[in-house]
């Protein structure tokens, strides 16, 4: 059954993550020869795992329009992709140095950095091609302007200048401003959950107003996603995380917890997530699963 | 004057190299905040330098199909970023851990590992926003196509790919196969040189027959040019390089030299060369630049 008619937010989420799984796995190509190494890292870190929550903002916010199953996937599947490749590249030595992600050796423990780092190379341009090709979806123009904007938030203006921030605020250690650590988020984790949240209003050539409420809704519900983040840094468990916890707090890092405390912070997220869902009012009841997902992510425990 | 009009070779060259260098500039985007070190390092290794190969067959080949100056700047420019970003990652340390590029330290003997990993993956975001961002050129179709051509280009299938080979056959040693180490070439030399050369006839929406042409053209060139590559490696110095020579010899890899020899493997590349001019036969006198460039890449000194 199409994904607007679960009622059940869990059910809907584990529908999303199977399905663009499936997508992924299809799109992801097979080689037999000697280069199928870097296939393999490419499969073992895009594939099994992860909540999928960037490709369910994107299939959710697609049944608002009433978008075809295929772009949709298609471009579920991209985000998933790029995120997949930041991940890689963020456990290398160089950058967190983690050896731990989704429960399993991070891509560089399991293979070596070389792959690693070609893997996650080959994943971001994936991600474009699956984006761009003309085959199976629709209206070039709407391509066009998906492939700009995942660039965009992908870029050194969005995703990749986030990295850059925390990089250097390690060095800084704890004593960020409140600005400069959201500004850091939003460019770090803000940037793809917006696009995950509005590419549904473009592959769905929304009127103007509806794009922006969505917009408004990603711009707050990624900021609630970090730091609730930040809180789970604190308070999870590795084997509930599925990564190493703590490692903010070790490195003596700047976050939300650090600057506005555990208390403040939790209240912060909530706050964060019930104005989200306000933002969404003009789609009406049939933004359930949106309004759904921002309670999830603050009350998730991973 | 347009590059159409230039008779001379070494003109015509250094003129795409200024042009593009000076589009570059204006499409990497300035930043004053925290960030602005990835900006740098992306300045710092994706202008001031190189022959602009692929660039020039970029504007050569839209000079055969009267394609506007912007869309073909802006098409040469997004190869650029795709190769210096592939540059920066294979000097990292865990690739060929090369200290010198174009006569500088390489990216991230310049910075840091994490900054030039960082760098390189916002140099290939902005290759494909520039190529499909809408504001400024054309057809949107036109526009899908490049970015899925260039993805494919860049990727598993691709340069990456080849890259993969390339580190498997440093531990394989010098017993590879001529067919084995040609396939090598043709994935990490020969995919983005075969786009550049393909992209005039995509954006000037050129028949079948010619855009094979200019496949047929780039196939044998690339390999020319990877041979030639191989036997500067050995000949060359380190000044006229601005690379350090002799590195796949100290690495006991196999290339076109050792297998071949100097002499069949001088031979094969004016061969090659000679049959790639061969190709632009359709094009009659029109593509005279197309033509020096095949005889450039085998007689360059670096």
């Amino acid at each position: 059954m199409p994904l607007s008619s679960y009622r059940d937010f869990d059910a809907a989420l584990a529908y999303a993550a199977g399905a663009v799984e499936r997508t992924m796995d299809r799109l992801i190509p097979k080689a037999e020869s000697g280069e199928a190494r870097v296939f393999e890292a490419m499969r073992y870190s895009s594939l099994g795992g992860g909540k999928r929550l960037r490709a369910f903002f994107v299939l959710a916010s697609a049944t608002l329009f009433k978008v075809g199953a295929l772009p949709a996937m298609r471009t579920a599947s991209a985000i998933e992709f790029i995120h997949a490749y930041s991940l890689i590249h963020d456990d290398l030595p160089a950058m967190d140095d983690d050896d731990l992600r989704r429960g399993k050796p991070s891509c560089h423990k399991q293979f070596d950095e070389a792959t690693a780092i070609l893997a996650g190379d080959a994943l971001q341009a994936l991600a474009f091609e699956v984006l761009a090709h003309g085959d199976t979806h629709g209206d070039p123009g709407v391509r066009t302007l998906l492939v700009a904007e995942l660039a965009k938030a992908a870029g050194a203006q969005g995703m990749v200048g986030g990295q850059m921030l925390d990089l250097l605020a390690e060095t800084q250690g704890p004593d960020m401003s409140i600005g400069a650590i959201t500004r850091l988020q939003r460019l770090k984790t803000g940037a793809l959950i917006s696009f995950s949240c509005t590419a549904g209003a473009i592959l769905g050539k929304a009127a103007e107003p509806l794009r922006l409420a969505l917009s408004a809704y990603a711009h707050d519900l990624g900021l609630a996603f970090q730091i609730v983040d930040d809180l789970l840094d604190v308070e999870g468990t590795a084997e509930e995380l599925g990564k190493t916890p703590g490692k903010d707090i070790a490195a003596g890092k700047a976050t939300f917890v650090s600057i506005l405390g555990l208390e403040r912070a939790r209240a912060q997220a909530r706050l964060l997530a019930d104005q989200a869902a306000a933002h969404l009012e003009p789609f009406g009841p049939s933004a359930h699963l949106l309004k759904q997902a921002a309670e999830f992510v603050v009350s998730r425990r991973a």
